[in-house]
C-alpha cells in the first residue's frame, strides 16, 4: 500500500443519567458525538448509558479508560444532589476531590455578588489533577482526568465543551465512507455482497434495510481509510447491484 | 408501609451496530424500548451500544444477562455478512446454532416459490434451544435464549417484536412519576431538594435544568413506586418551590 497508515484512534462514551434510562430524556447526544468523532478520525467503539449510581459509573469509566484512546462522558456534573459523576471520577481515579480554586474562581466571576451559593459552589468540586474544560455556555466547567473527558448533559453546553475540547484531540486516519442506494431488499444481494467484503478486507461493508410502504430497499455504505480501497470496494459493490438490477455497466 | 412491595423487575439493553456508532444512523430504539419498559414497570438500568464484533457483543450480553432480570438486543439478525448477533448468541451461551426448522418454515411461506435463497435462510440460523418470537411486520422471527430477547434494528420491526414479546414478561411495580416545572435555575433549590431527597429515601428525585434564549429553568422529577410517597415527597417539593418563590402555600 502507498499510503501510510497510522494506527486507528478510538473512544468510549459514558452516558450518565436515570432520566435516558427511564424514557423521560430522549438521547442527542450519542448520535452527535459520533458524527463529531468520525469527522475527525476517531472511531466511537462503544457506549453505554448508566444511572446516576456511582459504582456504575465507577465501572464504565475504568473499563472504558483503559480500552480506548480517549473516553466521554455527559451528565451529573450540576449542582443538584443527583449530580454525582465528579465524585464518581474521583474514585475511579482513585484521587480526592474538592472545590477547586480554578474552578471557584471562574463561577465566582459569573454569578452577581452574593449569588455563588454553597449549591453552585458544588459544581466547584472537580477531582485532584484534572485539567478544566471551558463551558462558554453556562460557565461550570468540565474537567480532563486522563483519558476521560467529563462534560455536561444538557445538549448545547456538551457540544462548547466538545469545541473547547476539540485541539487537544489527536484524531487517526479519517474514515472515509461511500453510500450505495439499492432499490432492492437486502436479500437480494446479501450472497455476493460477503464475497465483495471478503474481496476487501481493508474496507467495511454495512448492508442497512429500509423499508418504506412496504417496499424494502437496500443502502450499503462502504467505508475505509484508504481512498483507493474506498474506491475499489465501492466499485466491485456498484458492479454487483448493476448485475443484481440486470443492468450491464 | 400499607402497600405491598414486590421485587424491582430490572433490564439491560445491547444495541448492536456500527451504524449507531459512526453516526451515520440516529438511534431510536433506546428512547423506544426505556418508555415501553417503564410502562409496564421494569427498570431499563443499563444500556450499551456495541459494534458488530462478536468478542464484544458476547461480552455485553454475557455480562447484562448475569446481572439483570432481561436482556434485549437490537440489530444484526439480517440476511448479510455484516449480521452476527444470532451466533453470537450461540458463542455467548456456549450453544451449537443451524438452520432452524421452525423458523425455516416461517420464511419458506413468506417468499415467493423460488425466492427462498440461501442469504435469505441465513435468517434462520437461532441458536439451539431458542424459542422464536414474532415478527409480523416482515416475517424473519426474533428469538429468545434464556432471558435474552433478540430483536431486529429496523425501529418498526423491532417494536412489533417488543408487542410480540410483551405478555411474556413479567413486570414489577409501576415506577409513578410527578413532574414539577420551577422557573428558577436549579442551583436556586438544589440544597433544600436535597434534603427533601434526604427526607424521602423511597422517591427518587430528578433535577433537570433546561435552558432556551438564555434563561434557565429547571424540571423536577419525583419517582416512586409508591402512590403514597409519591404524593409526600411531590408535596415536600412543591412547599420548597413555594418558598423559594417567596409565595406561601
Amino acid at each position: 500500500m502507498s499510503e501510510q497508515e497510522k494506527k486507528p484512534v478510538t473512544a468510549g462514551f459514558v452516558v450518565v443519567g436515570d432520566e435516558i434510562l427511564s424514557g423521560r430524556t430522549k438521547d442527542k447526544n450519542i448520535g452527535y458525538l459520533a458524527d463529531f468523532l468520525t469527522e475527525i478520525g476517531i472511531d466511537l467503539s462503544e457506549v453505554r448509558i448508566v444511572p446516576d449510581k456511582q459504582e456504575m459509573i465507577v465501572e464504565a469509566v475504568n473499563t472504558l479508560r483503559a480500552r480506548y484512546t480517549y473516553v466521554f462522558t455527559s451528565g451529573g456534573i450540576g449542582p443538584t444532589h443527583d449530580d454525582i459523576t465528579a465524585d464518581a471520577i474521583a474514585a475511579a481515579f482513585g484521587v480526592p476531590i474538592d472545590k477547586d480554586p480554578r474552578a471557584m474562581a471562574i463561577l465566582e466571576a459569573h454569578y452577581p455578588p452574593g449569588e455563588f451559593t454553597p449549591a453552585r459552589q458544588r459544581m466547584a468540586r472537580i477531582p485532584e489533577g484534572a485539567d478544566l474544560i471551558e463551558n462558554s455556555a453556562s460557565a461550570a466547567p468540565g474537567f480532563r482526568m486522563g483519558n476521560v473527558h467529563v462534560m455536561a448533559g444538557v445538549p448545547y453546553i456538551m457540544q462548547t465543551m466538545l469545541d473547547a475540547i476539540a485541539p487537544t484531540l489527536e484524531g487517526g486516519d479519517k474514515m472515509h465512507s461511500q453510500s450505495i442506494d439499492v432499490p432492492l431488499p437486502e436479500s437480494r444481494i446479501a450472497e455476493k455482497l460477503a464475497i465483495v467484503q471478503e474481496n476487501h478486507p481493508k474496507s467495511s461493508i454495512g448492508s442497512y434495510p429500509k423499508a418504506k410502504d412496504g417496499v424494502f430497499t437496500t443502502q450499503i455504505v462502504v467505508r475505509s481509510r484508504s481512498l483507493d480501497v474506498l474506491r475499489d470496494a465501492t466499485s466491485a459493490v456498484e458492479a454487483l447491484v448493476a448485475a443484481a438490477l440486470g443492468k450491464s455497466i
